[in-house]
């Protein structure tokens, strides 16, 4: 019998020895799949660099295309060394001042090279893709008369600042707007809002292009439309920004793994469909209203539209059916239509490519649709359509005003400092040149026999 | 006694429940791996809007540069709302009338909004993209002389009605197509032919661009050629739809999961290692091929070979041998140059990106290439040549016919319909002027000297 | 007792059966979790071909436009039907005469079909894309003035045995460098070197384009620059190519499993970081050293110091902290702008895009790198820096002189045969004219005003 026992025993001890191995192989998977499925969406987040590039180069003039491609490669690469240096400890490290700011790790410091860091290293690279994004935003808005080296400068200041400590607020863990339940899913206003208010700052302080108001003998302005010089680069650009999407949105559940809740894996289906229809009907609100309005189906407006989706559906993805996201994607699909007339016309801040129409109106517009739309119950976010009252909306609120009113201070302040001491603006004779050739010293189309279009 | 046997049992009950943990984690890990591979895929093959776009524009005149970017955009975004609205629930909802169509699931009725729809959500945001595809083929064979309306009008119907029956019949589990045993793997027939046989209707009820078949005094007829006006658009274009392609077709295993047979993850392999080596061979082919023909290495013809490699090996990549892939490839790419000669010069059909001839005719043929060159014994799908006799070829030939006739009709008598009520093409006037001035009212390159190229 | 005992036992078998079902299980994932990196890893390396077109298109002249652009698609397609004929047997079959050479699995031979062969399908298929990379180098160096035909001989010779052979000794588990402990972990020598070494053997034995060395009355040499044609093109390309670099490095683990070591899934994450690094480090290395050499912000140098900064951490992006990631993309971007110059004005050898400095140079720097920085005592990788000494730093050196010597010396025979043999060069007319008119018969830019630059 106890012979029996002992084979009995020693069977039992195989049977648990190799479940506890599969279990130890289980999460060694686990953090595998999170990795492959993190990257991937960082990667794709990285491709909207070139998105922006193509985006603003295309609806600008040919005199600048080299000049706005090396601002958005450039921005990308100092965001990249900045945010390491600087940005990630301000915006991830160890929580300071009750939730207002992050206070190690810079420069990875006190971290070991290899991958026993595999988890922050996973995370950071994940993160700086979105820093630079915000960053990048503020080039279109600013395009075709900033000098380079201020740019340099201030693209410094938004990736290793502004973006990373109000950041820390919204994202991190121990960040105070984290903690009172604002829910911004992949940064309506994290990312796009912060850079969209930088860009209006930048447009308002630079001032319009040469030619863009002109006043008439009758003290009226005329208003100019200066029209890009490539719209399939745009197009194409849009394409790579709706593509690269995939991943901001997709991957911001930061785990493939588990099926419950907004931020688990299984939720990743839902976001990649409300991203897919908001874009969608964006670009479809933007083309019908414009095309009404304007009696033609206009590339530009209809282009910014579909950006207008993705902007708009950033926060919220997560959290809204179907059909919101349709909703959500027809409304921002109107509102930038109407915003990049307002700032265009009426506010006369000059911004080439609807930059803060896209990013930073609709960001705003998107960050308050959690507060009407969300439907999450499970997780403790619910919007007003859904029974959760106004309380959601009131944290909205709180978030984007907190959040924009940082972003907007720190950036006019920035603006200013660096029009004082180093200059923002080319000259007048280097604007009508076209910073190629008065910066760069080179043409981007050399060979092609290109008009002046002042 | 007892007491040592409690033990045993208790210990018993632990490794039972690890493992039993462990198997639940395991499912649990599957489906997150499975929406990893599936949505990786559906990105790739979301991009492939930008290769076509790219490819479009390119191999067309600049005067309609900004129409056909804004055209390839708009198939998208229209297509994912009426695919949402409409054809998910007609190709994927509760069959009816014995496999002819779906019939239930529009705008996603009756579902919950939430991550425990992920099965739905992720399987509709892999099938969204296919279904753009095959409406954006049309925009090429009609370049440069629609209607904008026109075309969002028929594109809605194509991702509505057309595409979502016909792919009810071959990919629903209850589609009688399926049921017969027809393979189309990822759509040779399915998505490409459809969009092929749509493409030749529409370009027929259309008419040739102005100039193209001049009649001379003799009564002989001159077929013009109107060169594309940006060649390296055109190849970023074609690599850009061989990288979508990777997730086209390998992501249709579906799965990427399991160790055997067609529908298994183990497959992915062999599926991206045929799609490889068939568009190599099929830009081989065409390169030899028109070189030896016209005594020049062309490259539209070569590019279209790429193409008609990638068309060729789609219905047949998860059950061939890479030497089977490379033939299928090879001809693919002879077949295609005979093609665009044949619909140009005899047919004169005017289709000035080689839409027909690539997607349509390659189509048809990759379709076949299953029954002929299939070696999946394991499956049930084995062509003639590996001694499946012509059963396969007969099941192929039925499902050629089945859904290009549906294709062919339906949009033919779209395509009248649309003529008659709104009209299809738009005035001689416009078609002279270009595309982006008369309908978008904006050049697609300010700035540029362009010489019109009628 | 004996009936509760057999409860027990049965009890036990189920948890045993569960858990070793579970086992088998983890297995399977653990394999479709490789193939989803893995093929991601290759899907993104394969756009590199785009990147590689871009870059070159965009830094040479209009009117060799299409011919650039094609040749960079046709390596693709030629190098992977040749790959899979001869190159992959000769890099990965059974090893031959101690380490020099594979010798089987030619045409995949003695393979069978299906998924079966997943393992083997699954590795070419990754290791394809690199095939491809290292052909595609050359062209640029040789831009505007190489005859297509002899480039396609050319590029078959390189991906069929240049490459595969110098890359069966250091990467194959069997070849003589990979046994001496040479580390070349994604191919800053296996990959670039091979690469450069051919370009610039290519570029010496073609002489330079028509206009660029020109001999004054005085005897004194003046160098031309020829400007690119489209620098968003190039900046697109460099984009592209940094994007995909993150699977060229990031899945050079081979595997996204396991967390201990610089083979594991656990090193992709400090792999990537320390690429995005590296890369932003060169960039502005380039951008300030070229600024205060030239005094102007020169994109084209820049472009490159971000590719110099790529190639120059590939081989060590996975045994090196972030903080020399960012000291070795600093030296490649100095070191790329002094070795344009020193090949441009020195050497005088004519390479339109400086492929030679960013691949053969600064892959020479980067493999060397490994020696001075590596810090993986655990895989037992330690650089000078790091208490290793000189030893790993004798080894690399070993590595660099042998595949660089094997590179050159069989590029050299190669160019010289074909040179006799076919011919190499263009004719001066058929060179001024342009290639895309001499050799395609068709213009890339058909419609545009575009002035010769000779």
């Amino acid at each position: 019998m106890r012979k029996k026992f002992i084979v009995a025993s020693v069977l039992l001890l195989c049977a648990g020895g190799v479940s506890l191995f599969a279990q130890e192989t289980i999460e060694s998977l686990g953090f595998s799949l999170d990795v492959v499925w993190l990257f991937t969406g960082a990667i794709l987040v990285f491709i909207m660099q070139a998105g922006f590039a193509l985006v603003e180069t295309g609806l600008t003039r040919a005199k600048n295309a080299t000049n706005i491609t090396m601002k958005n490669v450039m921005d990308f690469c100092f965001g990249a060394i900045v945010y390491w240096m600087i940005g990630w400890g301000f915006m991830y490290g160890k929580d300071a001042l009750g939730g207002l700011v992050g206070s190690d790790q810079f420069f990875f410091s006190g971290m070991d090279v290899n991958w026993t860091n595999a988890g922050i290293y996973k995370s950071w690279f994940f993160q700086v893709v979105f820093a630079a994004t915000s960053a990048t935003i503020v080039s279109g808005a600013m395009a075709e008369r900033t000098q380079f080296r201020s740019y340099l400068i201030y693209t410094c200041f938004i990736s290793a600042f502004i973006y990373p400590i109000s950041g820390h607020w919204a994202w991190s863990s121990d960040g105070w707007l984290a903690k009172l339940g604002f829910h911004d899913f992949a940064g309506s206003t994290v990312v796009h809002s912060v850079g969209g208010w930088a860009a209006f700052m930048g447009a308002a302080v630079l001032g319009p292009r040469i030619g863009k108001y002109i006043k008439g003998a009758d003290g009226k302005v005329t208003v100019k439309a200066f029209p890009g010089h490539n719209i399939p680069y745009a197009a194409l650009g849009v394409l790579l920004l709706f593509f690269g999407w995939f991943g901001f949105n997709g991957a911001s559940t930061l785990t493939s793994l588990g099926d419950g809740g907004i931020w688990s894996g299984a939720n990743i289906s839902r976001v990649c469909v409300t991203t897919t229809l908001a874009a969608s009907a964006g670009a479809i609100a933007a083309l019908i209203f414009s095309w009404t309005w304007f009696k033609k189906p206009d590339a530009s407006m209809t282009l910014n539209g579909l950006l207008a989706g993705l902007v708009g559906i950033t926060a919220s993805c997560a959290v809204v059916t179907p059909g919101a996201a349709v909703a959500i994607g027809l409304i921002a699909g109107v509102l930038v239509v109407l915003a990049v007339e307002f700032i265009d016309k009426i506010v006369k801040v000059d911004d080439p490519v609807g930059a803060i129409s896209v990013h930073c109106i609709c960001g705003i517009f998107g960050t308050l649709a959690v507060g009407i739309w969300a439907n999450a119950a499970e997780d403790g976010v619910v919007g007003l359509l859904h029974g959760g009252g106004a309380a959601q909306l009131g944290k909205q609120l709180i978030g984007i005003v907190s959040v924009g009113g940082w972003a907007a201070v720190t950036s006019l302040v920035l603006f200013f400092a660096i029009k004082l001491v180093v200059g923002l603006r080319v000259s007048a004779r280097e604007e009508l040149v076209g910073l190629d050739l008065s910066e760069h010293k080179s043409e981007a189309y050399s060979g092609f026999q290109i008009f002046s279009n002042m």
